[in-house]
């Protein structure tokens, strides 16, 4: 009975084509509009950022288009060969940063032995080397993270979820590996289980608990259709998922809002005070 | 000319105790709302970190209040004893982390020279170790950014300008000064030229070209009273100055504002998709 779901998924993958040449334009404008010409983008091997930066080579040339790989010394060494695939097969430019001592540094030196805290600590180390090399060249960190890590908030904040635009945010998971298809993405990094690659042998798939397939058509009916839960399980979603996807969703609401600040006066930052990037002009 | 602005600053400061208790509320509520009960901060040895410490220590309890020394190996070495001096009037707990060797492996191995990147850098830097602290002790990450840094983007993006919530974001430079003197901060503390302390002998003022007195009355009369240039070149106001501010208030709204997310779909993260935290409750 997920049907439904998944169903209006692939119906919206039909019109792949569109989203591409939409997701194209809306690279090279905003990053027009915010005064650059270039994009730098961390490459991890996964399917995101190779369609990321497929499209961003696309919209703004390979040749303003900067691929940061950035190994930790336990990564899986496919990783780093996937990510040098891509590059090769798109032409763009690409540097490696083993964030390795950056990590250690901190996390050896203060004992941290918990997988989640040295995963964060990486995906923020990560995040300081793109806007580095954003700031070097100026160039827009462009974000990789997709609609269903986003809602689920499988991300670090200030860590792999940062970034000043990204064309991927609205696409979920499965959408992207049909738009991955379109770009001939090679296979290899398409098919391979999702994986942040913060410790050995660790899947998304496998950490979630519920698989992309399954929560997308969840999420597409919950999010995009605003779907009661009474309407969900009528559909056949199990009441234990839906819970759980929920309550994700809600526990991480805080990665996708900005610093809550105290109002006290007539205008303030991010209540009263909040333009586009163009205000003015 | 300018005393129309100061006067208005002047005369929002006469209401001081009530703003003092407003933010009080505002830190016991939102920690609260988020589901926590401990603060955790990074203690400059500045006025607005001393400042936010207090609050955080009254509307949490100084047994909930973490105090984080983030010293780098050229920092002020007074301004680790202020901050020092701060926590033991306050009677918080701190912890001082050097950050030398977590900027190092990345500044020292890339030949990063240049002090505006080396700076974003260490602000990061303190992120991380902050963002890991709070996951550590279940603490959220307050704010200690004043409402004149965020309005011209004196800041770092991800680094000093990352946290939940924030008490001192609506409030003026001058303000805090006030409410310094309110909360019985060491003199030597607010009386100090105010410093990001990224390199030897930097303040803020001579960084900027201007005094936080000057911009205040500025910046409360464009954004406050949203006075037109006119208006404020009648009230005094220099137009080079005015241009400066305002060239450097759009330059970095990037920083006041979340990731650009393209959009495909019906509803979209940080567009239609958009919630207040407690969403759903």
């Amino acid at each position: 009975m997920e049907t439904t779901g998944r169903d209006a998924v692939k119906n919206a993958d039909a019109s792949m084509t569109i989203v591409k040449d939409l997701l194209v334009r809306f690279l090279r404008d905003e990053t027009s509009a915010a005064g650059f010409s270039k994009g730098v983008l961390g490459l991890s091997g996964g399917v995101d950022s190779a369609v990321t930066a497929a499209l961003t080579a696309e919209a703004l040339g390979k040749e303003n288009t900067l691929g940061v790989i950035l190994p930790y010394r336990t990564s899986n060494p496919e990783s780093v060969e996937h990510a040098t695939i891509v590059a090769a097969q798109l032409g763009i430019r690409t540097e490696t940063v083993d964030i390795s001592p950056m990590v250690d540094a901190y996390c050896e030196a203060n004992g941290l032995s918990d997988a989640i805290r040295r995963g964060n600590v990486m995906a923020r180390m990560r995040m300081i080397v793109l806007y580095d090399r954003s700031a070097r060249d100026k160039a827009l960190v462009i974000g990789t993270s997709n609609k269903s890590e986003i809602l689920l908030g499988y991300g670090t904040l200030h860590g792999d979820l940062a970034s000043a635009i990204n064309p991927l945010g609205d696409l979920y998971k499965t959408q992207v590996w049909h738009l991955a298809g379109l770009l001939k993405i090679p296979d290899a990094v398409v098919s391979k289980a999702p994986s942040a690659d913060l410790w050995a042998g660790q899947t998304d798939e496998a950490e979630l608990g519920f698989s992309y397939r399954d929560v997308d058509a969840l999420l597409y009916a919950m999010v995009d259709q605003r779907r009661t839960d009474g309407e969900l399980t009528a559909m056949g979603f199990d009441e234990a998922f839906i819970g759980k996807v929920r309550r994700l969703m809600r526990e991480n609401q805080f990665k996708r809002r900005p610093t809550v600040i105290a109002k006290v006066s007539h205008r303030t930052v991010n209540v009263d005070f909040r333009y586009v990037r163009d205000w003015g002009k």
